[in-house]
Parts: C-alpha cells; sequence; structure tokens
C-alpha cells in the first residue's frame, strides 16, 4: 500500500523552511505497513494544489496533505480538494461551536473569519483537534483515502495519532516494518562501510541506511514483513554480526543517546567525574550535565582559557607551562589530575588545544588538543589533530573524552548498551 | 521565471532524511530573480522520475534535480531523462578520462561501473564537477531548461556555483529578490507579532517571513523587484519600523550570531568575563567560546553543581546556602560576584536553578533560575521559571545570562547591531 504526501504552504518553498512534518507522518505510516511512495511540496495557489492532489490520486491508495487548513484566504487546500472531488462546502455546526469555545477560553471572542474552519466537504468525516482550531477531515473516493491535516507539528500529530492511525490500520495490509538502530562512535565512516556492507548487502531483504551524524554514526537496518517474528529473527542476526565486526565502537543498539550512555556507566559504576577544559569551553562538562540527575556522578567543572586560570582553578604548575606551552601533553595531564585531586571525583578529564581559527603554528597546527583522564592509579594522555572548523574541533574533542569514560569501564558495566 | 525542484533518492522517503539541498538552490535561484513554484521528492525508480520531470516540464521554465547521478544501478537520472526526451546516451571520452584521474590520484583503480557516469545525453552541456565523479547536465528543449546535479551537497553547491550560475543569469529575468534578516531575543512569538503585524501588512509588496528558533526570533523581508535600487529602499523604511517598534529587543540586522554580538559588545568595551554555573553545567561558558578569539575577553569558568563547589570554587560561603538554599537570589549573587572577584574579571555571571525534570518543589518548581550579573559598583539578579524540558530550561537561562551581558553596555557601543 503506497502513500503520497503533499506539504502546502508557499513558506515551504522559500530558503528558510523545510517540511518536516513528512518525517513523522512517513515514520507512522511505515509502522502501519505503508509505504511513502513520493513527497510533493506546493505552495499556497489554488490551482497548484488541486493539480498536485489530482496527480497524487492517480498513483496513490492513500494521500495525505499538511498545512492550508488556517482561517486566512490564503489557506486553500479545503477548497481545492472539495472541488476536485466536485464536494460541496457545508459549515459544521458542531466544529463551529468547538472553534467558538477554544476561543473563549482564552477569553476572546471568535474572529469571523475562523468560520471558514467549519466548513467540511460533503461526506467527509471530521478529525478533531484537541490542539488548534483547524479539524482533520478524512475522505473516501474510488477506493483512495484522502487525509487533509492542519501544518502546525503539534495539531498535525495529535490528530494523526488519535484519529487517523486507527482508521488506516483498518486498511492496512498485513506487511510491517520492523527496524533496528545501532549507534556508533571513533571511526569514520568510509571505515565503518568497509566492516559491514560485505554483512548488510548479504541480507537483501533488509534496507540498511548509514546516517553520519556529529560525532557518530547511526545505522539503521529495516525490513517489511508480513512475519514479524521472522523479520525480528533476522534482524537480530543482522545486528549481532555488525556488533562483532564494530565490537566497542557501537555504544548503544536501543537509541540512547551518548551522553545516556556515558552517564550510565558513570552511574553503574558510582563514579563522579570532574572537568578541567580549555579550548573546549565547556561543552565537557555542558554535555555531561545534560542528562537529567547528573547531580549523582558531576561534581564539578572549570573553564581555564587564560595560564593563570589553569593554575589558580585547577592546580597547574606555572613552571609546567612555562616549560611545555599551555598545548602540551604536560599540561593536559596536570589539568586532569589536578581537577580530580582538588574536587575529589573519580575521574577527571583535562583537554588544552587550539580550536582556531586562528594560534595555529607549524608543530601546532589549529586542530591540536591535548585530551587526558585522570583515574585512581593511571592517566591516560594522547595529542590528536582534527579537521574542519572551530565548532567541529571542539565537538570531536569532547567526544573522544567522553568515550574514554565509556570505555574506561569494563563492557559488561557500561550502564546501556 | 519559475523553477521546480526534483529530489531523486530512495532514501528521501524514509523517515530518517529530507532533502535539505533544496533550500541551497532556492536561496541561490531567488537571487537570481527565480521563484521555486514546486518541489518534488521521488524514489529511484526509473517510471516515477519520468514522471516527475514529465510533470514538472509542463509547468515550469526551469527543472533542476539532485541525485541519481551516481555509479551504482539504482541511480537512474540520467537514464529516465534521456529516455523521457528521446535522447541517446553516449560515453564522453573526456569525462570518462576526468573520473579515472580522480581515482588514479587516489591510488586506485576505477571501477568498471563508473563508466556510467561518464555517459551524456545527446545534445547536453557537460558541467564538470571538480568535487566528484559525477558531472552536472544541462539540457534546453522547446524552451525550458533541464538541470541534473548529483546529490552530494558539496558537489552540488560546487557545480552549481561555477557552471549554473552564470548560465541562468543570462536567461533570468530583470526582477530580483532583495531581502533582510532582522534577529529578536527576549520576547516571544505572539508579543512580536502583535508589535510588527501593523508594519509589514502594510507593505503589500513585501514577503515577510518569521522565524522562531531557540531563543531568537528572525524576521526576514523579501521582496522582489525589477528595481533593486527602489526595493532596498522600502525594505530598509520597514526594517527601520520594525527597529523602533523591538528596540533593543534586535540584536542584529545583518545575520550576525547571538553569540558573536555579545562578543563584539565585549571587545568594543574592552571587558572581560567569567562564569560559575550551576544549573546550566558550562553552557554560557560554552556559548562565550564559540566565538574565535574569545580568549580575548573570557577569563575563566567554573561548573558548581554541590554545594561544596560552590563554595570551593566561587567562594559562595557555606552559611549564605544554608540560609537560603542552594538555588536562591543571594547564591545566584554570590557566585556571580564570587567568580568576577576571583578572577578579576570586568563581569561575573552566576547562575543556580531547578533544571528538571526532577528537583522541584511547589515553590521552587522545575525551571526555576536564579541568574545575576555582578559588574563593578552593582548586581544586578532575577527570578525566572522557565517551560519545557530541561534541555530548554537550560538554553533559556543561558540566552537571559547572554543577553543581560549585551545590555549592560550602551546601545551605541554593543559591537554588531
Amino acid at each position: 500500500m503506497n502513500a503520497e504526501i503533499i506539504a502546502v504552504g508557499s513558506e515551504l518553498l522559500t530558503p528558510d523552511r523545510l517540511d518536516t512534518n513528512s518525517l513523522f507522518l512517513t515514520g507512522r505510516l511505515n509502522m502501519l505497513g505503508i509505504r511513502v511512495s513520493r513527497k510533493a511540496i506546493v505552495g499556497d495557489q489554488p490551482g497548484d494544489i488541486r493539480d498536485a492532489f489530482s496527480e497524487a490520486l492517480h498513483r496513490a491508495e492513500i494521500v495525505i496533505s499538511t498545512g492550508g487548513l488556517g482561517p486566512t484566504l490564503d489557506d486553500q487546500t479545503r477548497e481545492a480538494v472539495s472541488g476536485l472531488l466536485g464536494l460541496a462546502l457545508k459549515l459544521d455546526q458542531e466544529t463551529l461551536q468547538h472553534i467558538r469555545e477554544r476561543f473563549e477560553r482564552m477569553s476572546r471572542a471568535m474572529p469571523e473569519i475562523n468560520v471558514r474552519q467549519a466548513m467540511v466537504p460533503e461526506g467527509a468525516e471530521i478529525l478533531p483537534n484537541p490542539r488548534g482550531t483547524a479539524p482533520g477531515l478524512w475522505l473516501e473516493t474510488r477506493g483512495r483515502f484522502i487525509i487533509l491535516l492542519p501544518g502546525p507539528p503539534n495539531e498535525m500529530e495529535g490528530i494523526f495519532e488519535q484519529e487517523v492511525v486507527r482508521r488506516l490500520a483498518r486498511h492496512s495490509p498485513g506487511t510491517r516494518l520492523v527496524k533496528r538502530e545501532i549507534r556508533v562512535t571513533g571511526m569514520g565512516e568510509s571505515h565503518l562501510e568497509e566492516l559491514i556492507a560485505p554483512i548488510y548487502t548479504s541480507y537483501p531483504n533488509v534496507e540498511t541506511t548509514i546516517l553520519a551524524g556529529q560525532g557518530e554514526i547511526q545505522i539503521h537496518p529495516r525490513m517489511w514483513s508480513a512475519d514479524a517474528e521472522a523479520a525480528r529473527q533476522t534482524l537480530d542476526e543482522l545486528t549481532g554480526k555488525i556488533e562483532v565486526a564494530l565490537g566497542e565502537h557501537i555504544f548503544s543498539t536501543d537509541g540512547e543517546s551518548f551522553e545516556k550512555v556515558v552517564a550510565a556507566a558513570l552511574v553503574a559504576n558510582h563514579a563522579t567525574i570532574a572537568t578541567a577544559e580549555s579550548c573546549t569551553g565547556g561543552l565537557v562538562a555542558e554535555r555531561l550535565t545534560r542528562v537529567p540527575g547528573s547531580s549523582a556522578y558531576f561534581i564539578s567543572g572549570v573553564v581555564c582559557y587564560s595560564n593563570e586560570a589553569k593554575t589558580a582553578l585547577a592546580g597547574v604548575p606555572g613552571e609546567v607551562i612555562a616549560a611545555h606551552g599551555a598545548v602540551s601533553s604536560e599540561v593536559a595531564i596536570r589539568l586532569a589530575e589536578g581537577i580530580r585531586r582538588r574536587s575529589g571525583a573519580t575521574l577527571g578529564i583535562g583537554i588544552t588545544g587550539i580550536a582556531g581559527p586562528d594560534g595555529g603554528a607549524p608543530e601546532k597546527p589549529v586542530g591540536t588538543v591535548h585530551i587526558a583522564l585522570a583515574a585512581e592509579n593511571k592517566t591516560r594522555e594522547s595529542r590528536f589533530v582534527f579537521p574542519g572548523d572551530r565548532e567541529r574541533v571542539c565537538w570531536q574533542a569532547s567526544q573522544v573524552a567522553l568515550d574514554w569514560v565509556r570505555r574506561h569501564f569494563p563492557p559488561g558495566l557500561r550502564g546501556a548498551n
């Protein structure tokens, strides 16, 4: 069963806005066994909207639109679709009452223009909108389903979940989508591809998408099947082989974020942490404290840009900075050990480097970062030269530091994963 | 002059990926006076690609596609378009040579399958791709222009800038797009709308888009005109009225980021800054140090979650914490004043609060944040209750703190703006 999605709105044809509603709709439709075969984005002109529906209805069993149901005259989806199907628009008193009440609850009179949102094509089912004034509309014509939804994402999602899912479920095929999500850090996309392409290409019924993001790569194997249990087994088998190939580069197989996995590892090991950052400017502390409950493991952090601050806040001796330079293995180690000692934390992170764009030198180019992790009886330290701009350099440095924390603990004690 | 954009690729019909290439293309086309009238997203099936081109060519003078020019068999844009237009595909020796050389430079032999990328429809102009193997293709048919570009954004953008802009400029109309970008912080979208709707609706020839983002709102007035100078004057007039209406809520009228504006204000006033953060976990320090050259004004930052850390790192007396609680006006003030004194900075920021989801109480609900800014002879402090989840609470708190820094300086001395 195929669906097409039409996003209506002239603002979606500017350089500023993307139709993101279709991602939500595609995810939900896929779970119902329905594929999205095409998407169109059209402006507010009634003729354009009409053409888009006309073409889509020639191809797909289900046509879903978002947008163009507002009260103002540039909202024309209702009118265009009624015109295309030859259906009269009639005022629905119940819907009008609902809209009036919404305004009353906000102590405002309903503007006359909102009456338009209570106009309903003959024979349409009304899909109530608990979060706004424009109801969704459900139409059936010659074995095709047409679903009109408002554009604001929270309204669109609310109506879809409450009204559309169960209606589509009645008609949708036995085929279902089963999927997995594997998250990886600490390796490049081409290296990962090299290791796992032989695995996933040997499963021709599984569609595998690889998404490279900031500091991590996601592997999404998906399988359409009438036999969900068999599909699950196939995906488990595939996932198992990928786990063997990528080993501890995998930090999550259940969609958990990297920060949460690191936090879970700290909590599972009753460990605490403190940070002393120079070039990353507090990014490591901020990522460690993004997770609810972070006060259980995060003790303190310092951001010490100047040499004086490195001495004052993390106890790095001025002689060490003078002898080796602020960007050096020795200073990274002293930052990590100093902040660990002063805070009393189990682990201390020290980072010093050149994030750029200025400040590089031939022997210490922009992107040079020293990272140190101090534990009770050993301190680990490495020098990196990260590519990219200031933001990318900082992100990669924070990613390495946090990944060292995760891998500091034995594999069985890393919380999630 | 109208253009339609077709994005080709089955991965763009999954819940994971959006066609973002069209935003770049729309921005560039608009600057050439060309409007985008429709966008379509189709999968890799040759029939679907062919249909999409066929429909678009009935409506628009320019049809641009991205994707489907790769070497593998699921890349079918070349074949589908040649088939639609009845053009034979011929091997182009020069393109083949270029592809071979690219592989040689990477010390690899060209896989036989890459020969497909050197197949060119009869009569097409080849648009060389300096960043990849697939060239772009330019076709003219019955007064319409067809432009096929590869999908990877950097290759697509490179070919568009080097080859497509000048070709389109020859044909594009005298009409041009002129635009402004106004950035605002410290007010809600509906309040802003109330203040400026009477202004921008009185300019019917200006299309004004309002984009609400994290902590800021952007106002984009755009005007199509054959007389660019007159359009510029109109937009200057409109922008001037909006500036009067929104006053110092406006932080930038030239697209500058909030962090850069705050940095410029500090630099223009030869001021330095230090931060003592609890709930924001280093976010304020991280945002202050995102800007290149931040070592000129950023002295140091501390992240002190525990009471002990507040005392050790920012000198907040234990009695003050005991008497008022860690989340209190008094502690925020002591954090700001303490870090200012210890670091020797011109300004000190102190933040303490409950980011959630846990830790709230009836008199101090989740979202409660105390923010203080200490200067030489006065300290400003306020209590906020921010809505939203942990991430939004922290972001809003950091936004207020940085906005206080910006507004600390006289309007004429705020760097950018």
